[in-house]
């Protein structure tokens, strides 16, 4: 097959910053084409959005079962290959399931859904149907994030002792007055009718809980967490730190918070083995630091000529032209484009195409926000993770 | 008018990798799309290259004159509406030309041409046929660069003293065993008859030049080169630092190395004036220094609330979200592309869209390269900088 | 008076880093000289160290007593004014309070005892005798830490919410071959007998825990700690991480760790609060970034022309002359001095004189002490901090 | 011989920053002590210095002949061993002559004197009298630059190909109100009868060159330079710009302002050879940062165990307790101290000992002065280094 492939969105319309986001990510390599949309609860405004995309009239949907219905009754050579749901947290499931269940592979921001049994179904729903699922943990898809792993996996840390991993936001630092908080485009985040059972753990714990686990190797076992509502009249947490164990024997610290001040979205995490450490951050998000027992510490860098192939591959441009988080974002829905080509063709994927994250990082999400939920309303230091 | 504009493509082959930055840049907001090309000087490369980008072969050609030739014969409605012109040096003028006689608007890799007069007979063109060029000039793409020009030009720099810039690079650090420079795929960069008078002075001194002009707003009057063949065997300069002139009588250094091993791109400027100075290097884009007597420093960064209107419109995510190079470059297509769309609806874009690298910049940068190489061999301290 | 101040030491014989610290921080502002010591448990080796010290012999002591009762017999004018204790952690409570019993004032070495009753002894006779104690937590005597709790306390940062610190270094990532760890001149850290109830926590936690309250202004009320034991063989914690909880309903985290590979000495403090954050780490020492809403961030210096009292009073050198370890030690014991000598003539310090640690940081040390190692083996989440 | 060094000083009176730093300087590592003083031009401010210094008053003296004379005349082991001149520019020669000629080594801050003749004299002066001079180029004192020269002169970075070296300052950036910088402390600075033929290029220009000398082991041939006066009403350049040519076909840039607005003290060099590039700069003291072609970039660090025998001479605490600007300033005392006690007790110093600015980097160092003024007022490009 030679072709570019079509993708329909859910969500993204006026004013959507995350639908924008998937939307360049998806453009940036000409691999994928968007084709139809049900962009908002406003046919009108979808219009507008599809419009403003150059998008036939006739493939903008009032809603995302019309979407699904009608993209699957259309014929084999036109109708979309997969959907983006780019809504509010409450509105995952639904439309996810029904893709699925229509034969449509799916990419999904995070968190995956509400509840972890949710995310069981959906994550049951794809193996059943042999259906590519992506979950746009977007900071797993930076050729440094990458190139961490794939370190620690060959073990030049060796046995690994410790993760720090933390996600630092101000954005959420203020009520604003007037009730701006809970009449804002974005007052979803802190509803609990439509973000979920957290707030802070869910939008920004989750990125730094897959971070860890993504860099680490290492699966959580036990949580003991203190979730925090900050700032008066805030509904969920916006702020919270966990202690983790790993199954290793390693431990770790999880720090999360959107009142910190005059931060902006610099997720860092580090990982401490026997024979060494490494540190990442996403400001300065091209460059690995190794460091050494004994040696002097290391500076990788994106496309420097000896990174492994996993970084290698979600790298566009030489060493010192900076790649960012559009690049990253895009690295998923490429390596995803690439799997579900490989799929639609009978062919293999590359253990570096299939590198992105899936049901099983989402299912591992949904049980951290309830395993930490339920260990900060617990007086016991630690609860099992459960999942 | 509402439609993609249709770009096509001179150049970008197997293996380019600035043809590949240039489709990136036009992909990512989905505003251009590429509908022909002449990418390499042999047909079957070309048609891999089209096959790749999903391209109609019948839209492939030969070279850039039957490539715009045809094009020109095809329906307004079918036809490109611009031609992005990737080539290496030599290979500038000639298609340039031919596009801008035939109606299309260009885009074109720097450095403009091989001479001066070239540079100039280009100018000419595009303002006679009323067309819209872009040089790109990646770096002035930032939008921490354009909060920089924005600031100095609203005078919070007071009256400017000092400019530095520099652009080291290491990748031309050594020869090569067995005559690999004169092989390789970029051989063409140290080649005299490829690249033109000047090598590194060509290919990243005109950066750092238009880097300098841009941010102080001011111009340069004189020169005083010092030009080196650092790497035994090199045939044009790989080396090279300048004093300069300014026309308030502020000085400048502008540094350029080839041969600066382990370096890989960071461009940097600093400007100093009497109230305060700046800083801006590209392995820390999204942020810009500000520095003043006796308060403290500030930090400048992407997205932030504070920026004013040419940086927040050259930025696709909230602060905190890094913005690289591949972004930069993708500005001054949107800009490139917003005034071209501007054009064909009888409009008048805004100062912010107006704001890409254009003739101008590309005549004063071929004298750049004229007055440096001239400046080099001369005995004499001072050049003037002749346009 | 016009003299430099005498000064005893105990302990900081051959091989002693600390104790060398301690004498360079006491020479460098010329306040102070050396004038007895007994260095070391073998006499001979105390003699050694003082020739190289160029101390008169007969000022060399057998032991820690023989030191106090003979220097006690001076005339007012020759004996010493104060003893510095530079002994392992063991060595602390029995020398400190003999020297208090007997009029010295004292500079000792941290955490300030072995238990928590130890050092609220030192605490009452130094207040029932009136004596100047200071206990070396000497992150606190940087400069731009000082700084950060002016600001703190003249509520720049608004109501605190957070407090985030770490200290994280490596050194004790293996245990070294053959029993190594036991015998090296440093095992006394990892030996529950002469460190006391703690490893990591009293060694490097302790100065964390003095950190944070020393820039928040806050007191910490409940902890919730996991302390590790991770390399084999080890006999006390080498890692650990607590949550806290402060008096005004902040809260923070406190990482510190010994097995984090490749670190070398990099404590860090973060606050944030209702209107802006702040972030101090000792690996940029000279540096304190202060973080806004909608603000461009700030870097605060030291020796910057807007820095307060209390900063400017512990700065020597201009700004960008940088300040270290041994400046930071040295104002301590400038601080100190000046105390003491205030004390003799009868006068009042300054509150930057004052501003050094004492026993009461040295108490809530050994109460942080206590209370992670009994929240440690807790299986209660949180643990009332006790003092 | 045990025994401290006797020191005495002349300058370093009321208000003087450098007179205070040498004396911090000198005490730091307490092997050395300050025994008498011409510290002003006034004997009553002599003597108040003195006081605080706790210095008898009969070694205090109304200025450097009477301090010479008179020290000379005491018996030999009360009289200093040698002399600190701290004063200005044009106060340096006569009392270096005198000093010399009466057998006292000698400290010298830097530039060495008004003239290149009058540095030749000095140079001649101590080696006939076989004493130790040291002229106090600070920043060549810090372990990192150590290490950097240490690994050039070790071949790692292989056949040098370019140096750049700046030293940006901002405090001469206005002229100041009412007069204020001719009537200011420090106004001998721009003042061409006190400071010399040279401003900026005095003052802080010599010290880049000699970094760049010292850290490349190469030695300036020609120089071209381009120097202003930026600040109206300024008596002596406040800012140039320096191109070079090194001995072995290396070339380079010297950059050296006082004022570029907002900028402290960050003297910066970089060495660039076929094999690898060094970096260092003062702001981030402790790091030295080695770049390689297709390797990771090392971050050496002081206290490293894997420096050389120079920087770790040179280094007081473990890795990660930042050394300073008087630690770099005290290395070049005691290593002087070192050298001239095994001039005294007839023995051979080390290697290491011997590592610090002598007279012919006073020499060279004035001769730079001269050829870049006279460079500076030539229209021809280059000017060779005349020494």
């Amino acid at each position: 097959m030679q072709r570019k492939l079509r993708m329909g969105m859910v969500g993204g319309g006026p004013g959507s910053f995350i639908g924008a986001v998937h939307r360049i990510a998806a453009n940036m390599d000409g691999k994928v084409e968007l084709v139809c949309g049900a962009f908002s609860s406003s046919l009108d405004k979808s219009k507008e959005t599809a419009k403003q995309l150059f998008l036939s009239e006739d493939r903008v949907y009032a809603n995302y079962e019309e979407l699904i219905s009608k993209e699957a009754a259309l014929p084999e050579d036109e109708r979309m290959d997969f959907l983006s749901i780019v809504t509010p947290n409450f509105l995952h499931f639904a439309p996810a399931k029904l893709a699925l269940e229509n034969g449509f592979h799916v990419v999904l921001d995070k968190p995956m859904t509400i509840t972890l049994e949710e995310a069981k179904e959906l994550d049951s729903l794809a193996k059943q149907n042999n259906l590519v699922f992506c979950l746009t943990h977007t900071y797993t898809g930076y050729p440094m994030v990458k190139e961490a792993r794939d370190l620690v996996s060959k073990g030049v840390l060796g046995n690994i002792y410790k993760v720090y991993v933390e996600y630092p936001q101000g954005w959420l630092s203020t009520f604003g007055a007037d009730n701006e908080e809970l009449e804002s485009p974005s007052s979803w985040h802190t509803d609990p009718a439509k973000s979920g059972l957290a707030g802070s753990m869910g939008d920004i714990g989750t990125h730094a809980f897959n971070m860890a686990e993504y860099v680490s190797g290492l699966e959580v076992t036990a949580v003991c967490a203190a979730l925090n509502k900050v700032v008066p009249g805030r509904r969920l947490d916006d702020d919270g730190a966990v202690l983790l164990q790993f199954g290793n024997g390693a431990t770790g610290v999880l720090m999360a918070s959107q009142v910190a001040t005059g931060e902006e979205n610099n997720i860092k995490v580090r990982v401490y083995g026997e024979k060494g450490g490494l540190e990442w951050q996403q400001d300065i998000a091209n460059t690995l630091l190794l460091k050494w027992r004994d040696k002097p510490a290391q500076i990788y860098r994106t496309g420097g000529a000896y990174v492994g192939s996993f970084a290698k591959h979600n790298t566009r441009v030489p060493a010192g032209h900076p790649e960012g988080y559009l690049e990253a974002f895009a690295n998923h829905y490429r390596n995803f484009a690439s799997t579900v080509l490989a799929s639609i063709n009978g062919e293999t994927p590359s253990a570096e195409e299939l590198d992105f994250p899936g049901t099983k990082a989402g299912v591992r999400g949904m049980a951290f926000v309830e395993s930490v939920v339920s260990s900060g309303d617990s007086e016991q230091k630690w609860t099992p993770f459960a999942v």
